[in-house]
Formats: C-alpha cells, sequence, structure tokens
C-alpha cells in the first residue's frame, strides 16, 4: 500500500551530553520515509530542500524504494537548518538556532501519482500546509496520521485545529496533549483530544514510551531500556514511520494491530537514538528488526495468572 | 509467611493541584503494611509514634491483623510530622516541613517473635537504623528489600552502602538510581548497583511507572493512566507493600515471579492516589484488586505475530 510522507529534509546542529554533531541530515520526513521502508516498499515523499542537500543521501533514500517525485529541490537556496542542545536527562532540549530557509513560503505541490494514496502522514510543519495536502488529494486515504508540536498551538492554533479535525491518528507528546486540550490527566486530555476529531491519539512520552488511546481503550508501549542513548533527535518521526510503515504492511486498523504498529514503532525510535542523525536506521535488518521486538515482548510480558 | 515492616508511621499535610489536607495519617510503614495487608495475614510492623496518633488508625491497623507488638508509643511526645506539596505535574514536589519528633532518637527494638521473620521490608529510615534491624535477626530472612532516598546519598552515603550491601532487593527512583551509580543510562546504573550487592534492583518512575532488573534481565510495569490522581503520597510505599506482600504469600522468587509482584505493586499504588493519605486502602476488596490486575494485562499486553 502507498504511503506519502510530508515534511522536512533538513540540516541539524545536534548537542547531547555525549557528542556533537554539525550539520547532519535530519528532517521529519527523512526519518518517517526510512523508518517506514523497512515495512512497505512504496513510500512517497513530499519535501523541500536547497541545493546544498548532500546527493548521496537523495540516492540512498531512492536505494530504500523511495519516491522522489515531490521533493521539490530549490537552486541557489538553502535547505531547512536546526539546532538543538539537550539536557542531561536527553528528555528536554532547547532550540539554539531555526532558519527556515527553504520552508519558508513551502508550496507542498503533490505529483498526480501522489494524489491517489492509501496512508498519508503529514509530519510537523504549519497547519496550513499540512492542509494544502489534505486539499489536493482526489480521495480520502485509509489512514492519515498528523504529528505536530506545541509551537503551532502557541501560534496558529485555530488552524491546527482544523487540520487535526481531518485526521485519524494524532500524535504528540504529554505536554502537548495537556496544552491541547487544557487537562493534566491523560487520560481526559485524551478524552477532549477525541472530541477534536482524531478517532487514534498517539501520547509520546520519549524515555518513558508512548501510549495509544482509542476511546476507552488504552495501549502503553515502554521505550527500550538502553545502554546508550546517544541522540534523541527523530525518534518521534521514526516512531512515526515505524508506526505507518506496519500499518500500511498491513492495512489493519484494529485496536490489536495498531497495538502492534506502535510496538513497531517503538522499536524503529530505539535504533534511531543509538547513533546521530539517521546512521543507525541505514544499516537495519529485518533480523535485527525482529530480534527488538522480541525484546520488547520480553520487556512487558507477563503471566498475571488470575484463575 | 510473615512478613516484618520497619518504617514511619507519621502525620502528613498534603498540598496537591486538586486539595489540601492537614495532617493525615501517613508513614512508609503505615501504607507498606496495610498494602501488604491484602496478600498476608501475618504483618508485622516496627515503628514509633507519640501519643498522638490517632487510636482508631492503630485499631484499623490490628483489624486488618498486623502485628503491632514492634511499635513504640511515647507518652507525651509527638509523632513524625512531614509536609509537602506538589507541583503541576504531582511527579515532584517541594518538602516545606519536617519535625523528626520520635524519630529523633528512634532505636528500632524488635519483639523476640519478630527476630525470625520470613520477609522483610526496611523502608526508607536512616541507614544506621535500618542496619539496627538486621543486626537484631536471628536468621537471615528469604528476602530483604530496601527502600532509601537521595537524602540519605547526600548525607550518609557509607552507611547507606553498607546495609544496600546486604539486601536482596533495592526500591529507589530513577534520580536517586542516577545519583547513587553515578550513571545515567538506568541500564548502566542497574549494573553498578548489582555490584553493590542487591540483585535486584526496582526504578520507580512516579506516573512513568517502575523497572525491575534481575541482571541482564528488565522488566517494565506501567503506572496505570488514570482519570484522577489526587495525591501520590504513599505511592512508593504502597508499591513495596503489595510487591512484598505478594512474594511473601507465593513463596516464589524467580524472575517470572517478581514480575507479577511488581505488577500487584503498580496495582496497589494506582489505587493509593486516587484518594488522600490511607483512605483508598481501607477500603478495597480483593476483586477489585484483580479487576486492576486485568487493566494492567490489557494496558500492556499484545500479539507481536512474530512467526
Amino acid at each position: 500500500m502507498s504511503l506519502l510522507t510530508v515534511g522536512t529534509v533538513a540540516f541539524d546542529d545536534i548537542e547531547t551530553p555525549f557528542g556533537k554533531a554539525d550539520r547532519v541530515v535530519g528532517g521529519a520526513a527523512t526519518y518517517i520515509s526510512l523508518a517506514a521502508s523497512y515495512f512497505t516498499d512504496d513510500v512517497k515523499i513530499v519535501s523541500v530542500i536547497g541545493d546544498d542537500f548532500p546527493k548521496e543521501t537523495l540516492n540512498y533514500m531512492e536505494s530504500r524504494g523511495i519516491d522522489m517525485e515531490g521533493l521539490q529541490v530549490r537552486e541557489g537556496e538553502k535547505s531547512f537548518f536546526w539546532a538543538g542542545k539537550y539536557h542531561d536527562n536527553m528528555n528536554s532540549r532547547d532550540t539554539l538556532d531555526t532558519q527556515l530557509n527553504v520552508l519558508a513560503d513551502f508550496d507542498p505541490v503533490l505529483p498526480e501519482s501522489y494524489k491517489e494514496v492509501d496512508y498519508l502522514m503529514l509530519g510537523n510543519l504549519t497547519p496550513s500546509v499540512q492542509k494544502r495536502v489534505l486539499d489536493q488529494l482526489k480521495e480520502r486515504p485509509k489512514l492519515i496520521v498528523l504529528d505536530t508540536m506545541n509551537f503551532w498551538m502557541d501560534t496558529a492554533l485555530e488552524s491546527l485545529k482544523e487540520v487535526i479535525g481531518l485526521v485519524d491518528v494524532l500524535t504528540i507528546n504529554d505536554d502537548e496533549a495537556r496544552q491541547l486540550s487544557g487537562e493534566h490527566s491523560l487520560v481526559k486530555a485524551a478524552a477532549v483530544i477525541h472530541k477534536m476529531g482524531p478517532k487514534h491519539l498517539i501520547i509520546k512520552k520519549g524515555e518513558h514510551g508512548a501510549l495509544l488511546f482509542e476511546g476507552n481503550n488504552v495501549f502503553f508501549a515502554p521505550a527500550l531500556p538502553l545502554a546508550e542513548v546517544f541522540d534523541p533527535t527523530g525518534a518521534g518521526d521514526t516512531f512515526a514511520g515505524g508506526f505507518m510503515g506496519y500499518l500500511a504492511s498491513t492495512q489493519d486498523h484494529s485496536f490489536e494491530n495498531m497495538k502492534r504498529a506502535v510496538i513497531y514503532g517503538s522499536a524503529m525510535a530505539s535504533f534511531c537514538v543509538e547513533k546521530f542523525s539517521i546512521e543507525r536506521l541505514k544499516e537495519l535488518t529485518d533480523e535485527e528488526i525482529t530480534a527488538r521486538i522480541v525484546r520488547f515482548v520480553q520487556l512487558v510480558n507477563f503471566d498475571a495468572k488470575l484463575a
């Protein structure tokens, strides 16, 4: 099944307690599409870059079967750039610099072959840009997932709410769920957000795992406790890519399968954080992914021995 | 199997975003013994109170089968008192006041009938007081669990390390595990702490659940997402009480059974936070406890569908 990914393809400067990486490849659509490419071979991308983006990375993405027709390359311009520094706990970070560059006036134009996709992942972007993508589709995809962040809640709440009202699954972090809903309890926050439109809500808690809400059903997936968390950048997007890739490959939107998709997303995210940038996502094997799923089973599995 | 609980029996002033409670019953041994009393009928307590502690609470504890012979009552003196205020996120708090009172020179004297217990839960206290309890035992219990906190790491690290070296299970929170081990990664922290003595380490993460480490084995139990978390005071002790009570009732220290014990502890803690003080722990039924275990199963259970 085809999966369209919309989001940034960009550069990051990253500083963590364990090291520093300058001008490495990043961007939501980069992480999402690469993670998804391990599950489905029909991944398309809509994004924009300048002429400064490394050809090798584009070639690598194509080699993983990612359709790059929707990637706009602007000659003489620069790609989106973000610089951030992680705190010691690695679960929070400061933005040191943001240079929109080509993203400032990004108009996501869908090639004809992109207008009838089965699955749509709207990575974190201006809500009106996310909406522009929806407006160009000939048919509603089987499943639309939207990722966003507190910045849009602060600066564009009404247009954000409009686009949230049009999607099936919303992915945000715990603080954002609280901000969007006005409720401290995540259970209450989920109920408020369900009423805004999305049938499913995924609350990402970084090193503390992720919660999947579907009405009164709740599922919790832990983050894998790792000896080395090198760089959390892209973990949320990698999670979304694994989640969407698994759903696109199984075409089953039952709660049971959504749970599996959350585990596959968590497994992909657990690889992402082991190295800077997309390095760890470039060298994965199916065997490694399966072995990591087994570790998640072992991590949470218990026999309650109820009569 | 007999379970000896050592810890405070005290008063708390508590302020949370949802309300305020003055001079309510608290204390580690209170929460631990009550939670354990739902699993085993041979719970003994060693603690000290002034003559200001409510007779009704003591009578209630006795009515739940808790042996109070080891509870010292000091006439004309006051019970230990703690006042705290929770932050909006409920996962952190400030101590507003601590009055040691009878705890200042507490010497835990074990009655003869306490000196051959099967299970020992050393609640958070001065490490030298915890050690004094161990010194009075005629035989080593089948399992010794120790709870402690950052305060003792700051002020009495050497005597804390001595007593940690004598126990089977250590329960601390994530920040404390990092402080004690000098490692940020909880996986690495667990390896360092195992070398200090305890075969098992439980890292409590409040609303983010708990991790159980046994060598290279790791198990994660989430906290139950609740619509209302009224007051987290005592949740960690209630967890320990449920954990120990379950182990004392099953006498099985395999990793599989430890996992179940962690889930039972988490279930008991999820009740504790629903009301102030010990109120919710006073009205539980076996049916409610079983129903909550079922909710934990539903929360984390998934079928990986691996070949």
